[in-house]
């Protein structure tokens, strides 16, 4: 049974995101293990987490090269145990001064698509950076198309000349996988993009580049055996409801919870307000199949960690504080104001970074980048 | 013209939000007016800013009476010169401990919709608080449908009989505005809740009840003397592109621009990539009439500002830390790697709350509450 107000447990007055550090390092055996069988590198990308106390326990599964999404990110985890850091975010010339101090306590490995911002580079740092293009598989954000063939190898070619720039392979991120729904739809990007990315090492064989490749989706369900040298997966630390919609996660699976104050119980219309927010939450949904928008599953706190989801309920709008959950009419007679329920989020990442207030299961604070 | 690169006026290498003073204080002056004449106290919303140093802005205006949405935030504004603080959310019962705390340094005003939560509120504090009754207007959100008379006499009844309770007012906020469109629209709204919480300052008259209202819309556009005592608009100091659209404001109105990073130009598709993602703007979007999502317009940095939007150029995605902006292709000639551009947010609100990095268009920072 749920423990009838969990601040008993927990302690909570106000939105904090819960992790289960035993599920988040579940999930990271996990991937491990299928990183390994895939003959992968496991270089995991910390965006998710953005936490230095999370980022120990992937020291203390012996991991030590990192994927961030900023260069600030980078100067944080460089500041927390880790040596070898691939900032996978096309890179920004205006932190050419910060790239150079990062470059000095710890190796730096950026991404690259546009041939004046890889001279720039060369201009102005003053060692060998390790550099990857980024390759557009199909998702049309950033990077070379992988069909401009010319287009690459003309990159390649002048980036030769530039003695600080060290081209060690090519990096995709397959974004549309995002989109693309359970294994049959994610083998196939991942087959595809396999297949454009090896051409690719292929073509440019003398170099012996790398093939990054990264995205929980993938990682997670895929059969990728030899496709790749590197996986850069994030959000599969915690998962989260979008993930197990896509299907790469069980709902026991997802390792964070936002517990919520209950505010007001209204059972005229089998609804609660609870104290968690946009600006807690941020504001991503999924459109569900009763044309609803969902911002989150509803679970209740339990002496070890949380419930599963229970069945017809859903956090159903979100205004800048207040988020109103929808419940059934039996369920509702089970709510209180003062009690503080949990929160599935739709999108982990986003929520760690809109919220930064996170908590383990024994009320431990994990302080995180911003936090 | 622009400032061919901003970064010469801003010195900015990562996304910060840009807040122009001199138009966020001219829109303080004007509904500083507006409420003044319909015959209203302004009581602004800090949510939107949440900062000591806007907060400045407001008392040179001789304002000292503010709304906040949370209890932090009052605490927040408490050490920044306001005495008088209504926080505008159903109170939460589990931060009674902040609230009794808060109320040695400062006048608070709560908010309450549950007759459970005022006699708890009754039970814990020490000495008298002024509530206000939390009324439905037609949001569903939060509070006593404003039909329900028997459940708010009630309501009336019962507090009388607690001590600590001082009951000043009914308090409503028209969130429905922020879904209408067009200041006939808007009015109407306006109409129709000014008599439902007149009818009930009336049913009520021997407790003199203030009405206390508040949204951006409804304060920005409809004509509303002698509906209200006390407006709470918030998001009106900075506005945002989902009020241009609303009609609250004129494009030249909106005093907060993003600054962004171009990391990437893609002439083949008109688009930029820039360093400027969800977790910077939050992700709220506005659904266009060409059928896209808009998340923001694109103006170029000036001398003294920015410029208008660029004519049929917006923000058209935002991933974690990147955002795609689509141009015209004769826009995208202008454009650089290393330029600085401006976005205007679609909600400003959560923007500040995303971001946190503010500074003013001499590149000075704008400590806010988290930042």
């Amino acid at each position: 049974m749920w423990v009838d107000n969990a601040t008993d447990m927990l302690k909570i007055s106000s939105p904090t995101l819960i992790v289960d550090q035993q599920k988040a390092t579940a999930n990271l055996q996990k991937m491990q293990l299928r990183a390994f069988k895939a003959g992968a590198e496991l270089r995991p990308h910390f965006k998710t987490h953005q936490s230095g106390v999370v980022g120990q326990w992937f020291l203390e599964a012996g991991i030590t090269k990192i994927t961030v999404s900023s260069v600030s990110m980078a100067s944080y985890f460089a500041m927390h145990g880790f040596s070898d850091i691939t900032i996978a975010f096309p890179f920004n010339i205006l932190e050419m001064d910060e790239l150079k101090s990062l470059m000095q306590k710890v190796k730096i490995n950026l991404i690259v698509s546009s041939l004046s911002t890889l001279e720039k580079i060369n201009q102005c740092i003053e060692k060998e950076v390790d550099v990857f293009l980024k390759i557009d598989v199909g998702t049309h954000r950033s990077g070379i198309e992988a069909n401009e063939k010319k287009v690459i190898q003309d990159f390649f070619h002048q980036a030769k000349k530039l003695s600080n720039i060290n081209m060690v392979g090519i990096l995709a991120h397959a974004g549309h996988t995002y989109h693309a729904k359970g294994a049959v739809e994610i083998q196939s990007i991942a087959d595809e993009c396999s297949t454009k990315l090896n051409d690719l090492k292929t073509m440019f064989s003398e170099r012996q580049l790398l093939i990054s490749w990264g995205d929980t989706p993938s990682c997670s369900m895929a059969e990728m055996t030899a496709y790749f040298d590197e996986w850069r997966p994030g959000n599969f630390i915690f998962y989260d409801v979008m993930q197990y919609h896509i299907g790469s996660c069980k709902l026991q699976d997802i390792a964070v919870a936002v517990a919520c104050p209950v505010v007001e119980v209204h059972p005229s219309r089998n609804q609660l307000v609870i104290y968690g927010g946009a600006v807690h939450f941020a504001k991503e949904f999924i459109s569900a199949d009763n044309g609803f928008k969902l911002f989150g599953y509803v679970v209740r706190f339990t002496e070890k960690g949380w419930s599963e989801p229970l069945p017809g309920a859903w956090l159903a709008s979100l205004s800048q504080e207040h988020g109103i959950v929808q419940l059934t009419s039996e369920q509702i007679e089970d709510f209180r104001i003062g009690d503080v329920i949990g929160i599935l989020p739709i999108h982990s990442c986003l929520t760690v970074s809109a919220l930064r207030d996170m908590r383990d299961l024994n009320n431990h604070a994990i302080p995180c980048m911003k936090s």
